[in-house]
């Protein structure tokens, strides 16, 4: 095999040296892996310049369509992936999370892209906010791109799920990426990255990628490019500190391996379905991947009640699990990745029972089918007991990357919510429980510690994603061990790729900036109504500005019959006493309705439909004789995604002013209508 | 003037040794500030088991009310603060920004504490996420205050406003805090202080105070807390690549004084009003605190025709500038604040003089009244030019931090926006024009070296806060030289104090958990119309299913006459072709006013009133003959904070889920009520 890397629009072969890669089964040598003569000053230049600037130049909406084309053809590809991940040592399951999982993160940005985001280059964040008290001044938070790009230093353990979560975000923010995967197992990721770049869906220069070493690349970096780091805590560290990154303040987001715990609640009895569940859960995060997941359940913390009947429970499904070949049949868990994993694996082993008993496990296995002991990079799964985990700490600092789990026992809440804490920072903690009080305690008190926090129960055991799985959706990341750093997590993860900017000016000059209607600006008002205009000709700030319309007694008895809503308030003159009301009041919906019966232009035209309202408010109570008017202004466009045989259309934000005899506002509204282009 | 520590709940005299403490104008020592004897890991621990303890037992609500309070006192005695402030330098306006600005933050704080934050002890952030497809599955992110305590490294310029402005957030936030001023200045941060312990209104621990050295406090903090760090960008470098901090992955939030800049637009020729306007905005930031300001404008880039022009018109107002005794009468600019700034500006005036040409000012300078430039630490107004500012670089890299700039001329829109760029991170720039195309273009290309930028023009000078205003709704903080940290930003601020966690599980378990209705979740109907509970007895999943309605052609009819809401859709059959609409459509308006009619229990009860409506959207559209029927739901509680004299009340947000016969939904929303406790 060629292990190759692709850099400045072309595929690059080391030209000297490098590292040897090797089959984790059979410890047969499948290639090697060098970035001799590749100058990584060069690389990424090119990011900056040729991917970035083209992704910077597109709209979120477009790079999330090339993503989800991307993930489709992926998709197509797939079990060409399956085969070189057995390589790694990958059974089938364990291969689906690495794959389609990470394939499923491409999806799910897309649509993030699509539905949440802006078709612009750039977004806003939150509100504005009027500054001065005459609102000539305002100001309001956008995002834009960095002008940099992203270098990804990922783990070995995923080698596509590793690449794909993390450039599905940043390319949705419009940054271009160069992936560094774990040498050890970078075969996979070349693989993937020859499909990616085959497809020309993305555009040139968006995904580089380094198979070899990539020293020396961090004196390279600059305060516009973000790196990202997934790996042992140890590294985090040493790359982090590299005088580059410290003295230039470079983005550095540390995903890092952590010891998360799962606690079991004390409602979970042994016998119980939660008990069972727990069990399970246990087992499997530390048997999938053969526990190498930052993610896996390191600590395993239960009543101490009921110490006896989880050690049973658990040696006997991990008795089960049976070690081998992963494409031989009936084997469920593989080797580790390589042999140096196995060793260091069982070092640490033995570093941990130095303070805990050994219950099963810790050795390179036995009954493997189809390869060996010797040639392989097995580890049995290995539990162990920790007595005294106050005094013992040992179990919460040693982290064994394999399938290794310690029980730990508590005696009542505030216990197991302080050896939760123990852990210094994890990315994820389980409590299994049906105890809604205890639950919240826990969540409450341990959050800080915890980048996610899964509650587990029979309500939702059959639909949860598990302990180890973490949501593009969600944040995934933790503080202190964990590394301090956010990947994914929606939105949220899109935002590391960006700066967050506050802009200040005249309410005028932000909406022509913002392309958002931002109160204060001037309102035009063309004499053309403005639901006469289509999704192209409308401007923000378009105004109308309606007739007027006295409101009488007849209204609100005529509102009251035909809405059925006889709230006291609007009927009952009698009631009113203590009330808010000095007389009969409109009701409020027949207001925003009135409203729209003075801004509505009845004519069939290009507005398609009243598709919805946002923040309503009644600020004013309006009773009989009050004559209300409406303003109408343009306030939003959003693009909107139609299929073949759907009227090309976008949706039209419009803020709705409504006031009374006295310009004093009664209500305010933002409608949703759909406007044909 | 004894210049004391504020430590374990008293006030504590270092021991020995420590630094003197001077005059800025005249260069007498006023005092001494010693750390000697203090054990930092002690006031640590003080501040996370004391202070932040007992903060984070408060609620949002609770945290700010005492903020306002304390706000309320620091104005009473804010004379003996300026009388103190003088001693440092600084005139009655640069006392203002500092004292009344500093105080300014705890009223806005307060008001986004209460305003904006739930009444509880940890917040939501975003909506929830459904995860499985049967809905029995489901996230969200909450944020919970971290469970350190904040440490504040703070610059010498602000010794007020820079301890308020962090501490308004952190307390907010339910987090502690450990105030280490800049020495030089400590004196006047310590007496503010006094008054913050004397007051007695926020809760023991929450303030602890250190004048003097701190020297190895940074082996002491942990995961669970913040630093904070502001002032030049070679300490920040140093404190951050501590090694502890760099291990534990603490995190270090850096704001640095930064190469700003302000772009004068080709449209402000010489003449126009936005000319004249740049000028004063350029003079006042350079002569404002004597120019020790992290926002001041270091980088005037002009349009290369305007250069001689905007030399004439900046040096006129220089000139203008005295110097003086602060307290005399007819002085614009005091001392720097001591001797050892004033040899620092002055070598790095020397420095920028190599590549940069002298225009004025450049000494300690001239016709100092009231003091002399031998004693006091006086530097005059200084405007270089740099001609060549692609090749002469030192522009860019050099700060001196005083009342120091260079004008630098571009020839395009190009030119100006690479130059922006070049001071590669800044907390603020600034552009003067009123042509929003240049305007945007700038800020779009520029913004991601920039955490704030103002434009500004004729139609905002007025009432802009101007360009070196950092405010309490914005973010403070850049990229880059600037630090890559953020303090303030409205809520933004708030969550660097705290933990984010994704929470995951079944939504009635998560809905338990967060007190917000997560949808899934078990909906309880008891018998008991909602409307007829009070606040308190309200429960989150209270739920009422209400009888049904047969919506008619007269009920269309009806409705349009008495809206007047004409719309085609609604009356007219014949223009339905090529629309959304089947038949003539309900009303949205209708359907939601004819939801009220169904969920509303119209006798006089605790609901006092409907406040408004949020997220309403129509999902199906609804034709004669359909027939509809309501859920409502308690989704969430706000308490209302209200005056003596109003009824005691909170908000309550209810989801209403308008069905048709067959069971789906054809509206949504969130109705907003005012309940009377």
């Amino acid at each position: 095999m060629n292990v190759e890397s692709y850099i400045l629009g072309k595929w690059h072969m080391g030209e000297s040296g490098g590292s040897d890669l090797f089959n984790a089964t059979t410890g047969d040598l499948i290639g090697k892996a060098s970035t001799a003569g590749i100058d990584f000053g060069e690389v990424l230049d090119y990011s900056r310049s040729v991917g970035s600037k083209k992704l910077r130049s597109m709209t979120f909406h477009e790079r999330a369509r090339a993503l989800k084309a991307l993930a489709m053809h992926l998709m197509e590809k797939k079990e060409e992936f399956y085969k070189i991940s057995a390589l790694s040592g990958a059974t089938r399951v364990d291969s689906w999370i690495d794959i389609e999982g990470g394939i499923g993160n491409l999806f799910t940005y897309s649509s993030i892209g699509r539905r949440q985001m802006p078709d612009q280059t750039f977004c806003l964040d939150g509100a504005p906010d009027t500054i001065s008290r005459k609102g000539g001044f305002s100001a309001q938070h956008i995002y834009v791109p960095k002008k940099g790009c992203a270098v990804h230093i990922n783990a070995f353990n995923f080698p596509v799920w590793g690449m794909l979560e993390k450039i599905a975000v940043n390319i949705v923010a419009g940054v271009a990426a160069v992936v560094k995967p774990a040498t050890v197992t970078c075969y996979l990721t070349e693989v993937v990255v020859r499909e990616i770049i085959k497809s020309k869906i993305l555009p040139e220069g968006s995904v580089q990628l380094l198979c070899g070493s990539a020293n020396g690349i961090l004196d390279h970096v600059t305060s516009s490019d973000v790196v990202t780091f997934t790996g042992s805590a140890s590294t985090a560290n040493m790359l982090k500190s590299h005088k580059n990154v410290m003295e230039n303040n470079i983005p550095f987001n540390v995903e890092a391996d952590s010891l998360n715990c799962s606690i079991l609640g004390p409602d979970a009895a042994p016998g119980t379905a939660d008990f069972d569940i727990f069990i399970k859960e246990v087992s499997r995060e530390m048997t999938v991947k053969a526990g190498q997941k930052c993610t896996a359940i390191r600590r395993t913390i239960v009543p101490a009640d009921y110490v006896e009947d989880v050690q049973k429970a658990l040696i006997k499904r991990l008795e089960k699990t049976t070690l081998g070949n992963p494409l031989a049949e009936g084997v469920r868990m593989g080797p580790l990745a390589s042999k140096a994993q196995q060793t260091e694996v069982l070092e640490k082993i033995m570093e941990l029972r130095k303070s805990c008993e050994l219950l099963v496990g810790g050795t390179t296995g036995e009954n493997i089918i189809d390869g060996s002991a010797d040639k392989g990079a097995f580890v049995a799964p290995t539990l162990l007991y920790c007595d005294s985990p106050f005094e013992k700490t040992d179990i919460h600092s040693v982290e064994a990357f394999g399938p290794v789990s310690t029980i730990i026992p508590y005696k009542n809440t505030d216990e197991a919510i302080e050896l939760s804490h123990m852990g210094k920072g994890s990315l994820v903690s389980s409590i299994v429980t049906s105890d809604s009080n205890f639950a919240t305690e826990v969540v409450i008190e341990t959050a800080s510690s915890h980048g996610r926090i899964l509650v587990l129960n029979e309500s939702c055991s059959k639909e949860s994603t598990g302990h180890g799985s973490p949501l593009p959706g969600l944040v995934h990341g933790g503080p202190g061990r964990a590394g301090g750093g956010e990947e994914m997590g929606g939105i949220r993860g899109i935002y590391h790729y960006m700066q967050r900017t506050a802009v200040q000016g005249h309410p005028t000059m932000l909406t022509k900036i913002t392309n958002k209607f931002i109160p204060g600006a001037e309102r035009v008002e063309s004499g053309i109504h403005p639901f006469r205009k289509n999704f192209g000709q409308l401007q923000i700030g378009d105004t109308y500005t309606t007739h007027k319309r006295t409101i009488t007694e007849a209204d609100i008895v005529n509102f009251a019959n035909i809405s059925w809503d006889h709230f006291y308030a609007h009927t009952d003159e009698t009631s009113l006493d203590g009330s808010f009301f000095e007389g009969r009041v409109a009701h409020g919906y027949f207001i925003i309705s009135a409203a729209a019966g003075l801004f509505v232009s009845p004519k069939k035209g290009p507005v398609l439909a009243n598709y919805g309202l946002d923040e309503l408010r009644f600020i004013k109570p309006v009773y009989v004789g009050a004559t209300i008017g409406v303003k109408l202004t343009c306030k939003e466009k959003v693009d909107q995604e139609v299929k073949e045989d759907e009227i090309p259309r976008g949706v039209v934000k419009w803020q709705v002013d409504v006031t009374d005899e006295t310009g004093e506002t009664v209500a305010l509204a933002t409608i949703l209508t759909l406007v044909a282009k």
